[in-house]
C-alpha cells in the first residue's frame, strides 16, 4: 500500500510493504493549503509509476476546505474507532494517476473538554504507529511541530489530546514582531547556552510568558546575547513555557515523535528537568496508517 | 510649553498652561518609526503656529535609532532622577519651525532584574504625571498597550518595571497566524461574553498561554463563539494570561493609564479578578513631562 502524510505546508509519500516496512519515500511542498484544490493532479503526479492500489492518507487533507472532510473521532479514540471512522473517497476520474486505485482517508482525533476542547488530524497516524510498542497502561506523547500535540495514551486508545502553537508562535514572533528585528534572517546554528537560558527562565514561576517574550527584546538592548543567539533563546523561552503547562501530572516517559531537529530540541528540554524521553521517527505515521488500513482489513 | 509624546507610530503634541494644564492637542501619524528620520521638519510643521519656546519630548524618539538617544535612568528612578537624565537637543537649524525653540528630551527607565531586565521609555512621563497623586507608600500602575508596562511606584520612585507585549501578539496572531483566518477583517465590536470567557479560561492553573491559544481555534471548529467573537474571546485571553502573572504579590488598587478602549477592557479583567482600579488618561503623559521641566528647573 501507499501512505500518505499530507499536512497544510507538506506531502509525503511511503510505499510499504505488506508488514508495512517503507520501502521508498517521496515529498512536495504541495500542502492541502499550498495545492489550491488541486488535490488529484497533485497526488497522481507523484504517485505516478508506483502501482500499488491501495492509498491511505491522513492530515489536513482530510478536513474541512481539504479533498474530503472526514469528521473527527471523539475520545478515547483506539485503532478500531479510528479505522472505523476512515472514509473512502472515490477519485478514479480526477487524475489519470488514479485510475484502479482504491483511496482512503483517515479522521482526525476530537477531545470535548470542559472548556474549549482540543483536535488533531494527522499526527493520529503517528500515535497508531506506536500503539502495539507502547503496551498496557498510561503514556504520554508529546509531537512537536507548528502545533505541538501533547496526547495521552491508556490502554491503548487515545484518551485526551493538547495542542500548544509553539512552532507557529516562533514562527510569526520571528517574522512579524518587534523581536524579529534584531535577529538576523534565516535560521542561524543553534545556541545551545541561549537556549538553555530560555528553558531556565521560562521555569521563574513569577514570569508569565507575554513577560518572558519581552525579555528577548530587552536581552539584546542590555546585549546579553549575540543578536545570532536570540532565535535559539526565543526557542528555549517558548517550549520551556510550552513543557511547564503540558507536563503537570503527565506519566514519564515522554516518547517524543518529530523531526530530528525538533525532537533534539524537546529531548533536551525535557532532560533538563529531569524526565526520561524516547524518540521515535515522524515516518511512525506511514507505520500508522498501515495499522489501520489492516484494523480495517483493508490491508 | 509644548509636551511631545512621540512613540514608534504615532505623535502627539500639548499646548500647555503655566500650571500644566492642556490648552491645545495636535496628533499625526508621523511615529517615530514612520518618519523616515525626519524629525525635525515633521515636529517643525506640527508646531508651526504654537509659539512656545520650550519643547519637552518623550518616547521613541529618545531612543537608539531616534532623533537622540537618551540614556535610560536605572531603577529606583524618582523625578529628580528623571530630571537630571534629559538631554537637550539643538535642532535649530533643521526646520524653521524649530529656530527660537529649546528642545529637551525625557529618558527612559531600565530596570536590571535578576536575569534579562526591563525596560520603559514614554510611559515614564505618564508615571510622573502621577507621581504627585500618589503620595507615598508603594502603589501599582498597569499601562496597557502594543507592550503593557507594570510598573511598581516606591515612595515615589519607580522601582520596578514589567513588560507584556499582550497588544503586540494579539496583533500579530490577528494578522499573521492561523487563529487570524477565522475572524472576520477588521475590529468588530467588543463582545463581552467571549471576553469574559477568555478571562475565565486563562485563569485554569494547569492551561498555559500556548495551549489556550490553540482553544481559539478550537472554539472556532467546534462553533462555540461566532466569528466576529473570537477576537474578544483571544483579547480575553491575552489580557487575563498578562494579569494572571502581572499580579502576584502587587498591592492593590491598580491604577490604569491608557487609551479609554482599553483602560475600559483591564478594569473589566482586574474587576472580575475582585481587584480595585482607578483609570487615568493617558494624557498624564503632559502632565508628566511639565513636572520633570518643572523639577529641571526649565518651565
Amino acid at each position: 500500500m501507499i501512505a500518505v502524510d499530507w499536512g497544510g505546508t507538506s506531502l509525503r509519500a511511503y510505499r510499504l510493504a505488506a508488514d508495512g516496512l517503507v520501502l521508498e519515500r517521496r515529498r512536495s511542498n504541495e500542502g492541502a493549503l499550498a495545492c489550491h484544490g488541486r488535490f488529484g493532479k497533485v497526488l497522481g503526479a507523484l504517485l505516478a509509476d508506483w502501482d500499488d492500489p491501495l492509498v491511505v492518507m491522513a492530515g489536513m487533507v482530510g478536513a474541512r476546505g481539504g479533498w474530503i472532510e472526514v469528521p473527527y473521532v471523539r475520545c478515547p479514540a483506539d485503532a478500531a474507532a479510528l479505522a472505523a471512522g476512515m472514509l473512502h473517497l472515490d477519485a478514479s476520474l480526477e487524475a489519470p494517476g488514479l485510475a484502479r486505485r482504491t483511496l482512503w482517508c483517515v479522521p482526525g482525533v476530537a477531545d470535548h473538554g470542559p472548556l474549549v476542547g482540543d483536535v488533531m488530524r494527522g499526527e493520529e497516524t503517528q500515535v497508531a504507529g506506536l500503539l502495539d510498542t507502547l503496551g498496557p497502561g498510561t503514556h504520554t506523547l508529546c509531537l512537536p511541530g507548528t502545533h505541538s500535540k501533547w496526547v495521552r495514551v491508556r490502554e491503548g486508545a487515545i484518551v485526551h489530546v493538547s495542542t500548544a502553537m509553539t512552532g507557529e508562535l516562533y514562527s510569526v514572533l520571528r517574522l512579524h514582531s518587534i523581536l524579529g528585528r534584531s535577529m538576523p534572517e534565516g535560521e542561524p546554528p543553534m545556541d545551545l547556552a541561549a537556549f538553555d537560558a530560555g528553558l531556565e527562565c521560562s521555569r521563574d514561576p513569577a514570569s508569565g510568558l507575554l513577560h518572558d517574550l519581552f525579555g528577548v527584546r530587552t536581552a539584546s538592548l542590555f546585549g546579553h546575547f549575540a543578536q545570532a543567539a536570540l532565535p535559539s533563546y526565543l526557542s528555549g523561552l517558548l517550549i520551556g513555557h510550552e513543557l511547564q503547562a503540558a507536563l503537570a501530572g503527565l506519566p514519564a516517559p515522554v516518547h517524543l515523535v518529530g523531526s530530528e531537529a525538533l525532537v533534539e530540541r524537546y529531548a533536551r528540554a525535557l532532560q533538563a528537568r529531569g524526565i526520561e524521553v524516547q524518540r521515535h521517527s515522524e515516518e511512525l505515521a506511514a507505520a500508522g496508517m498501515h495499522r489501520l488500513a489492516r484494523t480495517r482489513g483493508l490491508a
